[in-house]
């Protein structure tokens, strides 16, 4: 992508107001400066800025996956409903899975992850353990059918995304190549100006397995909550992160008493009617299974939340917040875990544990027990971890109180999916033996939209995105202030030859009666990293101006050795990014 | 794409049987290679021996669309309904566009070309007339339900296709642009090394617009018949190619009489039967309106048959063979343009113009007239061009009887589409007088997938792909024989870093327990167009075999002076090219 251009002929057209919709910066800086546009809900069609800078982040995801042996090819985006059925997704997984029927009324869906397609394409070819390992990809557009589609590019329902798969033998062998793995996706982070990103623990959900890592790039306005530690290395995504209360006892329990609470609905009502402490009370949280609509009551300490994720996994298929209607065997704003009905199935949270007396629901209309005590009154309690993980929490890794939560933007994934699929569609290898097994599965994306965006998220200032020089539409953004000037244009004219004949790539603004505030704008706006200024009142001195974007730069320097001072700061830029 | 590798890494199968199901050498071999796998019907996955080709094609084309300022973009592949509906293909397109609902019951399609989510991209952008011209283009995945998908890539569902949109100011401009395009798109089929694919005028269809051209790939097996003239330049599609047909008159009529033609259910039956000439006969195709089943009935001469394309654009909407049901104002079999019921349309091709005295269905059960004539016997005939040329018919162009017909494959075409698009979606310009307009679009288009399996059914023999060195999977293909031989493996292997230190796409081959024959026969599946052999026998003699792929080269050089061979003989086959 060589292609230098004037920004009067570049397609896109700039706003001076934010959009009113737009709530992530990054989202209005991209609609205002003519990156993309909105086709439809959760859908945008990318404008050639965008797709610069789309197509550059590609590029460097395609040099990374082939450095550790990823072969890139191509799934289809619509596939036959039977291919999803072999591993059981058609039927598991909710309505984001578009499906549709063709002119024949065969089933169809749309592709919004292609563990299916990948090992329908090597099923045959991976028959002998010889072939082994082998790491498969693709960079293609996805289509998911998300409830919100928000924040612009952040979470869109059809997306470009780079997805591998990886075969292998054995665990041993997988996480070999998942390291491998691990580590070139830090080096894409690294090369595309974000180096900030962090690795965290998360949830595999739909996608099977056991051990996988989000890449987040941390930002206060991102929709993932990170669980890190202050004290050591530990980081997990809020959904996988473990929960660790110590509860310290008293050794005297009190006795059981059920205790009238008339209008007491919340758990803090509860607690201010009966001056009790709320980390003394156990609060009900209600679902119901999407299949049958069975009730599952999460019991969790009065001051943390359910984490539904963790108890997703733990029920073991999808339930949402329940609907107590007036025929159900729970009373609503009464529920408590001593004589519950058998009709429902409940969990007790670990914050529970080791609470000598309880403040609970009495499941009896106005009325709570206090002095609960679970080991105690009820038969066999098991303690579960279903709760979020609350700041100054006790780290898991190293044991210290150093719990801190932030939020982050999901930018990559990585996945031990185990055989789980080759399982399913049946792709077997015969070992030296002769003997047959399943093959053991990795898979690895990168939304490149959602990167681009997020890498704006990061990168900018009121005025405009800063791009990274690996990714920004152009290298410099030369601007002839008073183009009508002869002199002065024949000499931005010459700089801009010289600029594309060192190979630089160039975004040149000559457009006549356009004030410099307007020119300068409309660069903020593209956020490529160097700005040449030629102008009359600077060719008096013969100089031009070289300011850098992200304003670490801003000099003169004499006109015959401007060249040589972009092409060094050019190289340096690079330099810093492949450190 | 410098990532040279080793065939035993390489991901994909490959057989040695021909697969039954495959009609065309270009898809047998393509499935026999390790190219693609079936996915489902009119869908497939690319491997990366096709992926690879696939990167290289689109590169080629992304440079020659560079070249004459277009912008890359991206559309989205989902699009909502009310898009189509503006146009009102939403419409008018059949079952080729997939129809579906998303989660909340709002209507989306799958893009199979997309002129709407152009204008709607550019509908702001384009508001004065001093943006004019521009062109933007995408390659990106479609969907097309194509009742009968056939011939692996050649005539798929799902592909990969450049769709390039042009917008002007005036129909001038639009030509300029026009041929600036058709002469890019003639220097992409040059660089992909198929020069003889040829242009022909086609028909415009669904498109819109009234200019278009189709590039022609000629091979026999192609689905498209193409018209050209053995005397001058004149080319094309048998859809859209003109019939002139010239009948002599005796200027004596007979007179009509209506006869008995028992059991003579065809034009041939009836003229056998009559002892009549087929070519004084009237023949009857019919058709109905898929709107509303109303019968059309094209007549042509006995000799012709009906251009279905050309009846459709006559009509005006689209048709469909009749089913002539027992209550039809037509009797099958006996159908004439005489006397025929009111009820129905019906068309006369001009083939039938200046014939004296015609054979024709009476519309009576088991009788034909004689002696029609049809200035004398019909009220106001008006005659219109219906018919197929034949070979041998007189050429629109020069006017000399030297049609010839062929077959061919269509690789590319190019549309002049007018204001179709942008009247319907309510673009505007505003010119320098302050007058507002439509702009005029054109369109490009090109199937990669398809060019790809077209250039392999160009170039190949019973073994396998002669690949163009322009889109070949690797540059050289590197066989070392005898891998267990010490010294000649670790000359192949420097023989195989040298390659790649001097930038050469290598596969190479150094699998032990393989027969040269099956490696030679796995090189010809490939396709790559320098074969390189090293070998003990070779090594002995201190040379190395060089081979190329199309069999114009078959030598053997001295080891010292192998590399510079090499990559003279590339050079000069990526110079052909250039030609």
């Amino acid at each position: 992508m060589d292609n230098s251009m004037k920004i009067k002929n570049l397609v896109g057209q700039r706003f001076k107001e934010r959009p009113a919709d737009c709530v992530m910066d990054s989202h209005a800086l991209m609609v205002r400066g003519g990156y993309m546009k909105y086709v439809g809900n959760g859908i945008f069609s990318e404008f050639p800025i965008l797709r610069r800078i789309t197509t550059k982040i590609e590029n460097i995801i395609r040099e990374e996956m082939n450095a550790i042996d990823g072969q890139e090819v191509l799934f289809p985006v619509v596939m036959p409903a039977d291919l999803w059925e072999e591993s059981g997704r058609y039927e598991s997984i909710g309505d984001e899975l578009v499906r549709f029927e063709d002119r024949n009324h065969s089933k169809l869906v749309l592709g919004m992850t292609h563990e299916e397609a990948a090992v329908q394409l090597v099923r045959e070819y991976g028959q002998s353990y010889q072939q082994y390992p082998f790491m498969i990809y693709q960079i293609q557009r996805k289509f998911r059918d998300e409830a919100r589609p928000r924040a612009g590019m952040i979470r869109v329902r059809e997306f470009t995304m780079k997805d591998a798969y990886s075969f292998h033998t054995s665990q041993e062998d997988l996480e070999v190549y998942y390291q491998k793995c691990y580590d070139a996706y830090n080096r894409i982070f690294q090369r595309a100006g974000v180096p900030e990103v962090v690795t965290v623990a998360s949830d595999s959900g739909m996608m099977g397995g056991s051990v996988s890592h989000e890449y987040m790039l941390l930002n206060e306005v991102g929709e993932d909550s990170i669980v890190l530690c202050d004290a050591c290395d530990y980081r997990a995504n809020m959904e996988a992160a473990e929960n660790i209360v110590e509860n310290s006892s008293s050794g005297n329990p009190e006795s059981l008493e059920c205790v009238e609470t008339p209008g007491c609905k919340t758990i803090e009502d509860v607690c201010a009617f009966l001056k009790s402490d709320v980390i003394a009370s156990c609060k009900a949280v209600v679902y119901q299974k999407n299949a049958d609509d069975t009730y599952v009551v999460a019991f969790v300490r009065g001051d943390y939340e359910v984490n539904e994720t963790k108890l997703r996994n733990l029920v073991g298929e999808e339930i949402h917040p329940a609907e107590i209607t007036a025929d159900a065997p729970l009373v609503a704003g009464y529920i408590g875990p001593y004589q519950i009905s058998d009709q429902v199935i409940y969990y007790v949270d670990l914050s529970l544990r080791g609470i000598d007396s309880l403040v609970a629901g009495a499941n009896k209309e106005g009325y709570h027990y206090t002095g609960l005590n679970l080991e105690r009154d009820l038969k066999n309690v098991t303690y579960v971890d279903i709760a979020k993980v609350k700041e100054g929490n006790i780290c898991p890794c190293c044991g210290k109180p150093a719990i801190t939560i932030k939020r982050g933007i999901e930018v990559g994934n990585i996945f031990q999916l185990g055989t789980k699929y080759t399982k399913a569609m049946k792709m077997q290898y015969v070992d030296q033996e002769g003997n047959k097994h399943y093959p053991i599965m990795g898979c690895y994306g990168i939304g490149v939209g959602r990167l681009a965006a997020s890498i704006c998220e990061a990168k900018h200032d009121d005025y405009g995105p800063i791009w990274p020089i690996s990714i920004a539409p152009w290298e410099v953004h030369l601007c002839c202030l008073r183009p009508d000037d002869e002199e002065t244009k024949k000499l931005a004219d010459d700089f801009y030859e010289k600029l594309q004949s060192n190979k630089v790539e160039v975004i040149y603004d000559d457009r006549e009666g356009i004030r410099p505030g307007e020119m300068f704008a409309d660069a903020d706006l593209l956020g490529v990293p160097i700005r040449v200024v030629v102008s009359p009142r600077n060719l008096k001195e013969n100089k031009i101006e070289i300011t850098t974007r992200d304003k670490s730069v801003k000099t003169s320097v004499a006109l015959s050795e401007g060249l040589q001072y972009i092409l060094d700061l050019k190289e340096t830029m690079y330099r810093e990014l492949e450190k």
